[in-house]
């Protein structure tokens, strides 16, 4: 499933003692790449050189792409962060590429944010109307914006975060990088998720635990959703500033955004997807030979579907890791000389088997209609769908892209529809009331399939243009 | 396992009635690029235009980096060969890159050519005492020469090839373009792979069956040991103009360099892995929880091992497909900020859970070391390590390359030494006599493992330099 | 003399009728890039399509470098503006290149500078103390923000400029496009230059006349120090909002910078240099056979000196214009195996000649003291140097790029001392007076030479880092 | 005038005591550029290390685009040749570049090669009966072909030089370079030029005496006729293995490819375009103001031409020096927007007067009409043009790529009719009388111009397409 994508991921970390930090940041970005492919960057300062020392380099392109030996040996300093990014509306402007720098009162402040307000709108209109001028499209602007009004008269830079804080409305895990610290900050609801770590001497926020393993750090705990912590030279801190509000993790997180190998918010994100296998596999049981999974998203759940059920697990498909992004994909005439390009059967596999195929979620239904027919030629004598997670019916305002409403499947035809256009055996959602068990009681946005959001949505403000994207 | 390297993969396709071949040929070299990652090329003509109108592109890079949407659109026509390439120790010498064109008395030749001659300085010392120019340091064009010479006074094409493959001795699966005519050859041991497939009108011929899947052709027949084919306007013929050896083909294909959804020789390279690791249960068996396997080489020997053993076969670690060949690596004080980039545990799966850990040979073993640390660090209360190939310790002279002998850990050590080397809680190899039965009794090279080759190697010919590589 | 550096070119068109003007822009870019080899950049909206749907593209490099056909057809529209820049101090960081985009309260706004203001410390406090961010260095975006501010509660855009302009101090050449409207500006002492021109229904701003020849566009007039001209789809429209000043133009303009095919506030540049020639020749004849100019930039003064004095004009030097900017330089070992690589003496036109050198200045004196010695070297028997600017000594605070006073020549040492480093026979310089009638009384800011500036330069405001560069 | 275009420039060093040569056959190759701007390439081996050490780097693009400082500090040695390039029918296929790098009986050997053989046709055919292979379709592998023939029974690779060359017909400066050995050699009417320079140790061998002069060296000697110099550790020694033939050397050197600042065959260039300029305004006198001539390759000649007519000589065009192979050309449509962007006039140079304008040679003259529309639109009361050499009338069959018969102007029109297309006041061309005297009576080829080549012009023999190009 590769339609529905997620925004960003971010990385922060001082080491007031401390070495040159950009090695860590690179390596930290590497792991977090998953979270958006679209345009990277670091921003480094070091708090012991002359103020204002701030460098930042960020690009279009993977982390591998837009760093090399040369350019990452021109930043260094002892605090820094990094940001990978996914647009959505905005596109590839090169110059909402992150993290965000800035001059203001009290020097250089550098942003990466991961999330989406759902009143930028609003924010910017009061801004503009008071003769602001912006740069770019992103959320981060904005709240820069409003970070320097307040730094005005704050006392802290601290104290203009939480000020901040008050008046968005929306997802947001933030990293913020002032001449002499580092702040994370989590939205009151825990939308998108945030952790610290520790290494030596040296703080470490991340989007995932992933992060910390890959650079050998300690996981210390999540940051608590609402929570601002503050990393100096003083050691660290903590600060609740927001009124107390009722938490609610992105349960696609879960579901496909975060790593195998991550744990957000004290979750396994192998363990929620085994279990949301293991429901499926009681909820839409099959008669089969072999549990398969489309790859690489759907093996977890296949996993666990082939534990509970006993059936044996196993693979189906190659998956060909050199189609990268600059494929030359086939014109109309040419996809009959160009099958298969991506995933092929392992025909001896399937040969004469009854499958159960999982993946963790349907958006347009192309793919898996393939896959089954794929399936299906290569030899199987029946193939069960099984999906991971409910029929995705609504939008995400938090910084999820997905298609719109009359693309998804879900919207447009019932089970038996669906199940007849992609000519399966059987086909099975996993239901609503397993999500939470899927993630031991933890307390989830189920936005995305039951139109229940943690808060109110307002109407997109009717502004000028440029105010929006 | 990523030391070994196998050195080529050919395709060929002509279409006589035909629409253009180069996307073709594309997909094709996409499908076998597993086969070699260094240098890639296309040479296409058009039997109905001007004799002599070749067109040949080829560098240093993948596919998908040789080639983009403009300079596949300038190379057309109905005739054309291409070639992935792995080199040896030639290095990455550009001029190297295939395949070859060259102009000879009869027009324009192409050739690609997947194996190693073991003659190879014999043959060249011949000709330069002739006075014979030398551009690269390739067989290919070793062979080119002698066809060259030979075409002078033969009738067709067809008999010159047939008089050259007389005086090579090797292994070669060549793919050769002439004016008017696709030939394809496969030594007399049938060391490397080559087979025949069918779309409409056309003939192709790859070095695996999964390269006609992916150009949606359908599989005819393997070419087999010693025999030429001969596609021209006329249709197919076929000649066997050597004297007849016993078959050898190479058992490495089976283990580790095919892709995993290709027939070749009339066996599944997925049979052969999965029998491989039910054999590897019946002689090393363990006592485990989970059966594994090192992503991607080591997961289908896991799955017959898990098959024969009745332990459960699943995921034990996360590959991060983002680390590509630009990922910078860390320089040694760096090592501490970048662990575990490529693989990481999936702790919540192997936590208290003993193990087996497969993959499909250990070449100096620092790899599966690190493997079985992050697996008892992550909790696995045991280890045990299958190896579903026997000890690798000697040479191949037909084109794999390997680490010399004093890399190699088996030739270093004994099996207790290795165990206690890699802290594993035990160490099993395939045995010798079960590779036979792994490709159903198949005839079969395992000259790296027994030292037993199908044909003499002559000792290097003591040659000015630049006669060899 | 390539030691002194421009800071920048801007050129804006609008065609309230008309076609895309992104090609008029990018020839008139071409035509200006000896004002700023840095970066470039073109911003362009259509006054017809939806409101701010602006595009602009810029990055480091020349014209040619940063545009290519595949992104020039990308920016389309009936109203665009462009910039060369040549940097200072912020040096060559990205976020710099022009031209400057934002939103604000009307839409889109996209400014490019020539110049530079010697009260931005002042502006900028002002503003971030009322919690203004900024994202570059440049004056650029303190006028933007200024004009923003302004915006909120004026009328027109004209408004909200002519209020701007009253608190800028300094030089600049502004062009300025607001979502309907071309405006051109210029400092009241018309330190940079500017003019308007028109083709068809399309007028045009740009720093000088050849840029206006090089689109095929006819001269109209010098915009006036002082005024702002406003072009819409009513047409065009002239104010003067400031208070009269002193007229000044830079006098460098017409020494070294502008292009010798340009007119300038109604003088050609070349005539001015011919001028200075001849005024050199009245004040320091020298008895010789050859007159001749470092090229390119002293050859007209040479030919200016030549026709006054009757000594035969001609070449000297040969300029290798394969010399770029990726020349690799030599190591200092190597200077003996590369000299006179970018110009190298006609020995057949020096020997046993006495030689007029002219040249339009001396920063340090080592080229010139090289061409001397090249000179003699094939055989000169005496070389007069002479320069067609009085001594350069005072540092320039209106966007020329000088060196620092200890590295002026002229400020060091002696006449006497300076002609016996060059090793030359003599040595003369254009007298101070000779300055305005060079220019036949036109207005001029000599500061450079004489420490005679227009307006008072305020001392460099005590400043947080980031408010200056 | 830029459509007749040289094809080739050699560099060669040998410096048996000596450090590396590559940043001077670097230096060297950018003092040579202006004879080939389409590829180039170094090759080098140090006479002290192990026999076959070649490395050469070679590639399309400008030297200062193709070498670069790290792939200039991989390739070093105490002997090297290098090469520029321009293409001719071969088009710009990328495995023509040079130096050419082989291996033969002895070693490597590598050769570098200007001129155009007229017997490559019969050779090639040869050579091919006997079973050769090409690879390229340059003169330059069969002289190598030949040269490896003759090496198998020839004692000392100067013979097999001198044997190859009594086989070769046509124009040849060519320098080779053996595991040991430095070679030059000049075809027997010294066609294409070649010196001898030296510096410290080294010797050097270069098509022009500039590259000498750039790299610090002292002129030796011109290589003569038929002859060749061999340099090895032993010294240099001169043979002259060739029948003696009636000197022809190339005019065209003179007028127009070689540098300005070199001496060939005892002949300054600049002297030889003075005089032509001097000439001309004997035989074709004119009333005027002003003498310009088109930069930069009319400019000598109009110095000449004012010398002798005593009309002053100056500037009356703009060269607008960024413009270069990147810049985007003007659609039919865009011509309107971008007229003049390569040169533009001096109006204040040239209203009013009567101008004579002077050209090298006129090919289709598009150009020169487009240059005297120009002056006259600027004010311009006359423009007599002159050119310095006579009507260019038949091909050169020695290596100089001129447009063909019908394209000449001078071939389809009568001088009237020229200068009535040219819209020119009056035309005159250099008589062929005075070419002679031109370069002080040096016996001289002048086939161009007159038809009569020094040697007999093979027909082209009819040959199967590859053996041509």
């Amino acid at each position: 499933m590769d339609e529905v994508k997620e925004e960003c991921g971010v990385f922060g970390i001082f080491d007031p003692d401390g070495s040159n930090v950009a090695p860590t940041i690179y390596y930290g970005l590497m792991a977090l790449q998953h979270r958006g492919q679209e345009a990277c960057g670091i921003a480094i300062s070091d708090t012991r050189g002359p103020v204002g020392n701030c460098i930042c380099h960020k690009d279009a392109g993977l982390v591998s792409e837009v760093f090399h030996e040369k350019n990452l040996k021109e930043i260094t300093g002892n605090l820094g962060i990094g940001h990978v990014r996914y647009s959505t509306t905005g596109g590839s402007r090169p110059e909402n590429a992150q993290p965000l720098v800035i001059s203001y009162i009290k020097g250089t402040l550098a942003l990466a944010h991961n999330g989406n307000l759902v009143n930028t709108g609003d924010l910017k209109w009061e801004l503009i109307q008071n003769g602001a001028v912006f740069h770019t499209t992103t959320d981060s602007e904005v709240i820069a914006f409003y970070l320097a009004r307040e730094r005005v008269h704050t006392r802290t830079v601290q104290e203009a975060v939480a000020a901040t804080a008050r008046k968005l409305s929306g997802a947001y895990a933030l990293v913020i990088m002032s001449p002499q610290k580092l702040i994370g900050m989590r939205d009151p609801y825990g939308l998108k998720p945030l952790c610290l770590g520790r290494r030596g001497s040296a703080y470490i926020l991340a989007s995932e635990s992933c992060a910390l393993d890959s650079v050998g750090a300690e996981f210390v705990r999540d940051i608590e959703p609402g929570e601002m912590v503050t990393v100096s030279a003083a050691g660290i801190e903590s600060a609740f500033p927001l009124p107390k509000k009722r938490c609610a993790h992105c349960i696609f997180e879960y579901i496909y955004f975060a790593r195998l190998d991550s744990r957000l918010d004290e979750i396994s994100v192998y363990d929620a997807r085994i279990a949301a296998g293991k429901a499926l596999a009681l909820s839409h049981p099959a008669e089969a030979d072999l549990v398969t999974g489309v790859p690489e998203s759907g093996l977890p759940a296949a996993k666990g579907f082939a534990e509970q059920s006993g059936i044996p697990f196993g693979m189906a498909f190659y998956k060909n890791s050199y189609i990268g992004r600059t494929f030359i994909k086939p014109s109309q005439e040419e996809r009959e000389v160009s099958v298969h390009m991506k995933l092929s059967v392992l025909k001896a596999a399937v040969t004469g088997k009854r499958i159960v195929l999982v993946d963790d979620s349907i958006v347009r239904g192309t793919t898996m209609k393939n896959l089954v027919r794929m399936l299906k030629e290569a030899g199987a004598s029946a193939v069960h769908v099984r999906i991971s997670s409910p029929p995705f019916r609504h939008p995400c305002y938090f910084g999820t892209d997905v298609p719109s409403g009359s693309e998804l499947i879900a919207n447009q035809y019932s089970l038996e529809e669906i199940c007849r256009m992609l000519d399966a055996d059987s086909l099975g959602y996993l239901p609503l009331e397993a999500l939470s068990e899927m993630v031991q009681g933890l307390p989830i946005c189920t936005g995305c399939f039951d139109h229940n959001y943690p808060m109110e949505i307002p109407k997109p403000k009717k502004l000028p243009f440029w105010c929006g994207e």
